[in-house]
């Protein structure tokens, strides 16, 4: 029976490749600290917990294709605190921001189009890409210039006729990296001078650590037909698993075309939009707590990195994600056999390699991405056990030289 | 900007286009009595509803990407009743059956490939395939024949190198035929012979109204790689809007290939899940007492249509829909007058015009689509509706003559 092409094309995580051997080690008995996940280990807010408990429904009916008005009048405040202007209208509800990047996708890609991401980038944005039929291509970030934006000419270099959007993820999974003000407006020139969509992920807002403004694109003038936000409650409120995300655009005719993917697949989850409704009264006092939680974390982490003779980790400025650079040839190599081969007072460290979020797995080799979504505790630990492994794998290595 | 192709094939939904008129009569203070969804007005069970509000979890975490083992187990359970034999994993969790037609495409078909199904049948078939790139073709079934399965060379006739599925809704949306043993032992031999993938779509298996045996994809020999079986919790608990369906295969290949495009939309409803394990413990009452209202809705509605003058539907063996004949020659333009022109006594009915089931849109002008999701009181009160408005409408086009 014949497989499709675009499944054989879809890259397979490389997390989903080493999570056996995380499987294996904990049976037997080793503790893993999963420095590999984007699962936030925050506890969801109390109003959300407790809207599911209250849901006084006899049907759980089908939602409107657009997701509830209710919870999408509550997001035109959300959207409003951040100096971001919509109507209802201008928001769709979709199962999760991956159905939100799907459906930007479907709505505005031809097959053969071409998008422009920066590289590293989140492994998804180019599997829902072969879905679709798009093709990726990239412009190259590096580690030591902290992930900044290439100069536009770079991203010139890239496009052809059949570059129709760029998308950026803004704070940056998997580097950290918070677009500046004078980085956005480069790209607003950009988009304007080439007429193309922007895609901009936007879901790590809450998530920024230093000073520096949180530029939107939709803070962009002139360019409000071309943008296309990519949202989601998941990791604001750490409930993931609700699968609530949307699709904003001041793009009438991106909207309309966006609508008929959504009748396709009916409506989004309903009971996920009454938590995410809920959510969004969530108490300051709960966003300030996970924000200083995450910044303590960050400085955890880094600072510990850092100290690792040869690692070294450039400071995320939001999201909780960082990448890193370990003195090794192939990190993914080496996230497997600290999977396999390796543990210190029965203890070892899971990580996502580097090469996974690359368009060119040649890249980023000797890399990992860390998410600090576990406690201080327990990072002050895998970092411990990282610096054991690298001096332990390096050790063998040198001795099979 | 460029709006893509495939959205502007994408079929706007004939139900979608008379939504806003239904809004305006209601506004006007018209009572509508919607025939035109699949909505089930039935309560969701108890046990279901129980379940969400006893949910005792501080992080509404992402699920694994094939859907919580505990629920695949416990559907194993549930398909052995009817004589499937399934083990967990074969069993791959998906937002509603909708993705689960999604991915079943994704996987299996390459753009260009040719995939056939019955005419009528539901509209978001084709919306799927031209998501994916995929060609409809159809082989037309009647409403004089109940809707039977055609002749093998009917489909042997649209059998091309690159037709590469075929695709049955048994019992069927939107006719309510159920297929027959000899009808299901010659698709078999059909899809062996072109070695085909054969979708089946089954979720409405709990409402079969004739003593004649279900006869599931899965039942066939011989074809155990070929089958992909569609499914979805959402009409036999009456619980839509939690999102949770299921593509079951025996092909390890393609479970593997549905599996990539599950890991990049991350996961399935975890909520929903929840949800729909907990519905897998429905009392058998609930079931027989949904299945009795069904039952006497269809011979209530079915008998009362036949009695009107000129109107035709053939008796539905399963599922919750009719299709029917009117002594009209646009049913479009008459559901469309009965929204913004008529009604009776402050009433009148929504109903789905046949031609948007149909890949040929001049094919079923004269039908509509009927579900019966109200009870017997309003469907007894729609049909003297209808009757009115058929009178009404025609005596005035023969004044206009």
């Amino acid at each position: 029976m014949q497989i499709s092409q675009r499944a054989e094309n879809m890259p397979s995580s490389p997390i989903r490749k080493l999570a056996k051997y995380a499987d294996a080690a904990k049976r037997n008995g080793i503790h893993v600290y999963h420095l590999n996940i984007g699962q936030p280990d925050i506890k969801t807010p109390e109003c959300a917990l407790e809207a599911v408990k209250h849901i006084d429904r006899s049907i759980l009916e089908y939602s409107p294709s657009q997701g509830y008005k209710g919870l999408r009048t509550k997001m035109v405040s959300y959207y409003a605190n951040y100096g971001i202007d919509l109507s209802p209208d201008e928001i769709i509800i979709t199962t999760g921001g991956s159905e939100a990047v799907m459906f930007a996708y479907m709505a505005c890609l031809n097959p053969g189009d071409e998008i422009i991401v920066t590289d590293p980038s989140y492994a998804n944005y180019m599997a829902f890409a072969i879905s679709c039929g798009a093709v990726v291509k990239s412009v190259k970030t590096s580690i030591e210039d902290g992930f900044k934006l290439p100069p536009m000419e770079k991203f010139e270099e890239q496009i052809t006729e059949k570059t129709k959007a760029i998308l950026i993820c803004n704070p940056n999974n998997p580097t950290g990296y918070l677009y500046s003000k004078k980085e956005m407006l480069r790209l607003r020139d950009l988009v304007k001078k080439y007429n193309l969509y922007l895609f901009s992920d936007e879901v790590y807002r809450e998530f920024i650590y230093t000073k520096a403004p949180y530029i939107s694109a939709c803070h962009l003038e002139g360019i409000e037909e071309n943008v296309v936000l990519i949202d989601s409650v998941s990791k604001r409120y750490s409930e993931c698993g609700i699968r609530i995300g949307a699709l904003i655009t001041k793009n009438k005719a991106v909207r309309e075309a966006v609508m008929k993917f959504c009748q396709a697949r009916l409506s989004p989850p309903l009971i996920g939009q009454i938590i995410a409704e809920a959510s969004l009264s969530t108490p300051q006092e709960y966003m300030d707590e996970v924000y200083d939680e995450y910044l303590s974390r960050r400085n955890f982490l880094i600072n510990g990195l850092n100290k690792i003779p040869g690692v070294y980790s450039p400071t995320p400025m939001g999201a909780f994600y960082t990448m890193v650079q370990l003195p090794v040839d192939d990190a993914e190599k080496f996230c497997m056999w600290c999977l396999t081969d390796f543990s210190y007072e029965g203890q070892t460290v899971m990580m996502a390699p580097g090469s996974g979020f690359y368009t060119d797995p040649a890249e980023g080799r000797n890399q990992v991405r860390m998410a600090y979504v576990l406690n201080k505790e327990d990072l002050g630990k895998a970092l411990l056990v990282l610096a054991k492994a690298l001096e332990e794998y390096n050790r063998q290595s040198q001795a099979t030289d």
